[in-house]
């Protein structure tokens, strides 16, 4: 797969300066010293990223990748295979709970389908993508042929080449495919060389029974496999959905723009531990937006060392936990820009 | 006191036909049952203080109640006394956190001065109801006469009457006054009759010999007034601070009116502890913005049954917690209010 060499470009460069500059000026703001906590530490990781003293958070690019699993065809959702092509359409109609929080933190949003089931008409914004009728069933074959994952890691690069191209102070990767906790949790548990046990949940709804019968696939996935999951594409060809490929590909294209990007949930984290394993310095252009309870993100964002801003039981996808702390994002970027400083405001400084 | 009696004034009912209208509703949107989270928990609150099936958190009152600690003269902060009185002042000129914040979150704000050390000229934006020059020393005398207390109560009463009559959906009540927390620690040990020790944590700032110190001037306040501390009232006027006992007069009024609040960080968890002591009810209309790494926080927050939604190691108040929480507030109304049903999107629901 020499045409993925693409994955392995130089990634963008923290500015340092910046986030000393920024680090100063933290420090003569008029609160004690820490008293806003890790909106502090955001603004500082913000200034590094964007090169500046005072960063901002203005123009907010949303892209929500869909996307069907064989798999499903096991009985491991809660769903009918077919919501995700009615969840698509719900998304070109605005419906969807990433429609009204795009809405509400003013970002553009757009939708790319890589392939579903049943075949969807033109819908407005929505991108026509299909690289097939979903994947194969990871149970028993793999996802992907090498040249499926090829154009699904494109997939995701020219959506951070089109968020890029607009400006955009950030990115939000959302997905949604009947069947993908599946799939994460396939690669998770590869990545981290952990059993489906220890990873496995409800998903969107499963009950116990069901949790049970989704590990038994996902033990058989992981074993038919074994001997092509050493190599971190190859995994990710065999085990993964065309949505998470796409999320793949697209980190890493933004961290080689210099593009922050927001992390949504279980999800989209794997995606991202996928990333750096491909491009460990990817890592250096992620924040991380909530944790879910899914039992397999706590272990994904330790792997990651990553500490969400939020936990607040959201399980949903389409990158809606993202949005969702987008504010305190922006929080952080108006107090650090607009606070008085300690001499601007006569304020006596600490007792030494 | 007789004259307090207007503290166990009835308070707002919740609407829980509202709440069930509400319910009916989420069950109906295009996701997975819960797959919001606590989102979902804020929206069904807020229908049943509302009373409507989508509520909304549209225009947002801030008061900011500062004064002075008489307890300051015993180095129980890092910071000198004369910070309230320029902290007002940085107020007056919107350059303190809490400016920044209601601006970005559109808030109307005002400040009150319940009595600072040095005089202020009267300031723009800044209400002027002085009752004396900050409070008496609590380690050696009561904090406040009876009449102080009283007229405290009903200054935080009135800022609740503002709110209600502007049209306000939400109130955050904000504080500042340099050794507060002291005051504050001080009454959650009496509440919780706990030791000092347990309670006792950084403020804006100390080491652990400042601390240690602190903790000192606590066990030495709690010992001498101890007779006092059975009755609720009493142990306000004698370890409160003039703008905590104007928090609890605001939270029992806005109950009283059913206006719900969303309360910011450690010491004014404390005034809603005192609060629900004195109007049980009042816990009612009561949300939890954000948990401080103050270590009395944590307690107060226990014997409130309260979760707050964020946990980002600020410790600064002014009611900043609660302004960067409002966001959430506003996501969950957005989605509850406009989210399509299953029905309206042709989903297939949940297999059965």
């Amino acid at each position: 797969m020499s045409d993925t060499s693409w994955l392995s470009n130089s990634v963008g460069r923290l500015c340092e300066q910046s986030r000393g500059q920024a680090r100063l000026r933290q420090s003569s703001l008029t609160k004690p010293a820490g008293a806003l906590g890790r909106l502090e530490d955001i603004a500082l990781d913000l200034a590094a990223m964007q090169g500046r003293e005072c960063p901002s958070i203005n123009e907010i690019f949303i892209t929500v990748f869909a996307a069907d699993h064989g798999v499903a065809a096991q009985a491991v959702s809660a769903f009918p295979q077919a919501v995700t092509g009615e969840m698509i359409k719900n998304f070109s109609r605005g419906g969807a709970a990433i429609n009204v929080l795009a809405r509400e933190i003013g970002a553009h949003l757009e939708v790319v389908n890589l392939g579903t089931i049943f075949e969807l008409p033109s819908l407005e914004g929505v991108l026509a993508r299909a690289l097939g009728a979903g994947t194969f069933d990871l149970s028993i074959a793999p996802a992907m042929s090498a040249d499926q994952l090829r154009k699904a890691l494109v997939i995701g690069r020219d959506a951070a080449s089109r968020a890029t191209a607009s400006g955009a102070h950030l990115f939000i990767g959302g997905e949604m495919g009947i069947g993908n906790t599946t799939s994460a949790t396939a690669l998770a548990c590869a990545l981290l060389n952990l059993p489906p046990a220890d990873l496995t949940g409800p998903g969107t709804g499963l009950d116990s029974e069901g949790i049970a019968h989704k590990i038994g696939i996902l033990q058989q996935a992981l074993q038919r496999h074994e001997p092509s999951l050493g190599d971190p594409l190859e995994c990710l060809r065999h085990l993964g959905g065309f949505e998470i490929a796409a999320l793949v590909g697209t980190y890493i294209s933004c961290a080689q723009s210099g593009l922050p990007v927001l992390v949504d949930g279980y999800i989209s984290s794997v995606a991202a531990l996928m990333a750096t394993k491909l491009s460990p310095k990817t890592r250096n252009w992620l924040l991380f937006s909530h944790r879910s309870p899914e039992p397999g993100h706590a272990l994904v964002l330790e792997a990651l060392q990553a500490r969400p801003l939020l936990d607040l039981g959201m399980r949903l996808g389409e990158g809606s936990g993202a949005a969702v702390a987008v504010p305190l994002l922006r929080a952080a970027c108006a107090l650090h820009a607009d606070m008085a400083s300690f001499a601007e405001a006569g304020i006596s400084e600490k007792l030494s």
